[in-house]
């Protein structure tokens, strides 16, 4: 199946779940102008992003299970592709309103539309609360029921934490760039992205397929595997690189590469450029930095631009890239396939996707 | 013990979980800063209400022991009850946004604190998050672990719910009373509030004493109990009557009574009153509660009082209130008590305590 194909039928199920968790409503007797509020909710603000992780989850219950999903099995793994996404959506319909953002995939911001306004915080909760919906329907008669539940509030925690700190370390309206450095960076990523971007799919496939806490692998001598442990010591790493690149190809793609036009600098993100420079700026760089960076002016985030060639960024990029790739396959290399186990091809997969990508 | 020493006694063991949550996020390596964040926005929202939602968990398992609570009984006891009041402490924060609200509990809301703004939307999700976190040390070995997280997922989603049909029923800044009728009211009133403040704390305690599912009762012939069906059965017009309640105070009550000046007319709020004033109004009565309900105006809000008065409010209340009481008191006398089960006093309890208040 092409990847368009393999997105039609994942949107597919969107459309069983966002009936199903309407329906649901309605059947509690709400009124029809609140079941078309809701509608619209799901509607505007949960299928149209890149769905990556969605899908992801599905990958990798199919590369787990080496074989392709009967009907059953693919749909649930969906639902769970669908509460990862719903998850992102509801983190994104509010973190709109706190970075005042104007538009998102494409479209004004769900809180930017006349009538919603403030009520676009309902119903990012409303989209939280139709995850536990569906796992509850779902998967309520699974073993690993608990566990799911455990995984989702453990990442949304996570995520927030992750939010938290960015928020006070890069506010929009005040510049302090002695806030940042790159083991900041380093932390909001992992935590705001890495936990829910890369962690989350890859965890919720395991739980689905029954991967255990731990397995024996016939190493010499035999070891013990805590599958869970090493999927997060990968992926957080990968996502890390993943932001990293976020952060590079916004400062440095093309907008007909990336399909918008960068604003980091303008915008006082705490991105993984500006650190860099900040490690490596002369004081006379650094006080460029600190006079010109953040600010909604062409002519100053100019100067910043073309501070960030002059420190090399893109050299240093090309390096990091070149390392942490290095390393994030040596790990995989090193997993021990067994039965009912882990298998590296989880991972080359995810890499596969992110390396060397120029959008 | 007394009121006061009840009180304090939980107070303590918000000391004790903030202390814990506090810890936990220091000790995932997030920097001090955001630490004392946390720690303010716990301080700020969770503990300085009237306690009672939180509070009647522990009650409710002393009732159903029948008989004072070991010190490890009284802890579980309050953690939950304290995981109650941080899902309100969650509502409101954001609720005072989407209302923009000025004050609550006496100091200004939580984003009207200047550093806070749009952040306290990540803030309220981090107080949500603390529940399961806090469920999960402290709850996770248990049999009804799962039956616990998906009460409290219902229960957030119902009010949730509840939120949106008042948001979209009363906007604040576009009156139209065609949409508001008695049946919208209870409809608001269950879902926002009786779910979460009456239901949720009494469910909680049945969870935490080992009520079953269902059990039998020797009636002649022998009959089953759903007891959690029973207790919802009681309990959401319980709250539907403590909420009926309030409406009438916020228009009858003295400032010395209500200890604030209400402002639901004002406010266009969907309450009790105007509710019962549209179903009894003759068509000019209609025409001069359109015009002037829900205006930011003391003369319109003067005459919409007069109004009220003229159509009786008060003896509409009175007798809604004896008559709601004696159902309540009948549902409650037919329940049949075995050991192991629910007992009538759960619920003399939470009657007594609303029975005729005047604050």
């Amino acid at each position: 199946m092409s990847k368009a194909e393999r997105r039609t039928k994942f949107e597919g199920v969107f459309v069983q779940i966002r009936d199903e968790l309407v329906e649901h409503f309605a059947g509690e007797g709400m009124p029809e102008e609140a079941v078309i509020w809701f509608r619209n909710n799901l509607n505007y603000n949960v299928p149209g992003g890149k769905l990556n992780r969605g899908m992801s989850v599905v990958d990798t219950v199919e590369i787990l299970k080496g074989r392709a999903l009967t009907e059953d099995e693919y749909f649930k793994a969906a639902v769970l592709g669908w509460c990862v996404e719903l998850l992102q959506a509801y983190f994104l319909e509010a973190d709109d309103i706190m970075d005042t953002s104007i538009t998102r995939r494409g479209q004004p911001c769900w809180y930017r539309v006349p009538e919603v306004g403030m009520i676009a915080i309902n119903d990012s909760f409303m989209l939280e609360a139709a995850i536990y919906r569906l796992l509850k329907v779902h998967f309520r008669s699974q073993a690993y029921y608990a566990d799911l539940l455990d995984l989702f509030h453990e990442t949304t925690y996570q995520t927030e934490f992750g939010q938290l700190i960015d928020l006070i370390t890069a506010p929009q309206d005040k510049v302090d760039l002695s806030k940042f450095s790159l083991e900041r960076h380093r932390l909001i990523v992992i935590y705001k992205t890495a936990y829910y971007s890369f962690y989350l799919p890859v965890a919720c496939a395991m739980l689905a397929t029954h991967i255990p806490e731990s397995y024996n692998v016939p190493t010499n001598p035999p070891s013990v595997v805590k599958p869970y442990d090493l999927a997060r010591s990968i992926l957080l790493p990968l996502g890390e690189y993943f932001q990293i690149q976020d952060d590079f190809l916004d400062f440095a793609g093309t907008p007909e590469q990336i399909g918008k036009i960068g604003t980091d600098i303008v915008d006082n993100k705490c991105s993984w450029v500006v650190n860099t420079a900040i490690k490596l700026a002369s004081p006379e760089q650094r006080q460029l930095l600190d006079e010109n960076y953040g600010r909604k002016d062409a002519k100053k985030e100019k100067k910043v631009k073309a501070l960030f060639e002059e420190i090399g960024i893109r050299k240093v990029y090309a390096e990091y890239e070149e390392r942490v790739v290095g390393e994030l396959n040596k790990k995989i290399e090193e997993i021990v396939e067994v039965e009912g186990g882990l298998k590296r091809e989880v991972f080359l997969s995810f890499l596969g996707k992110i390396y060397k990508r120029s959008k």
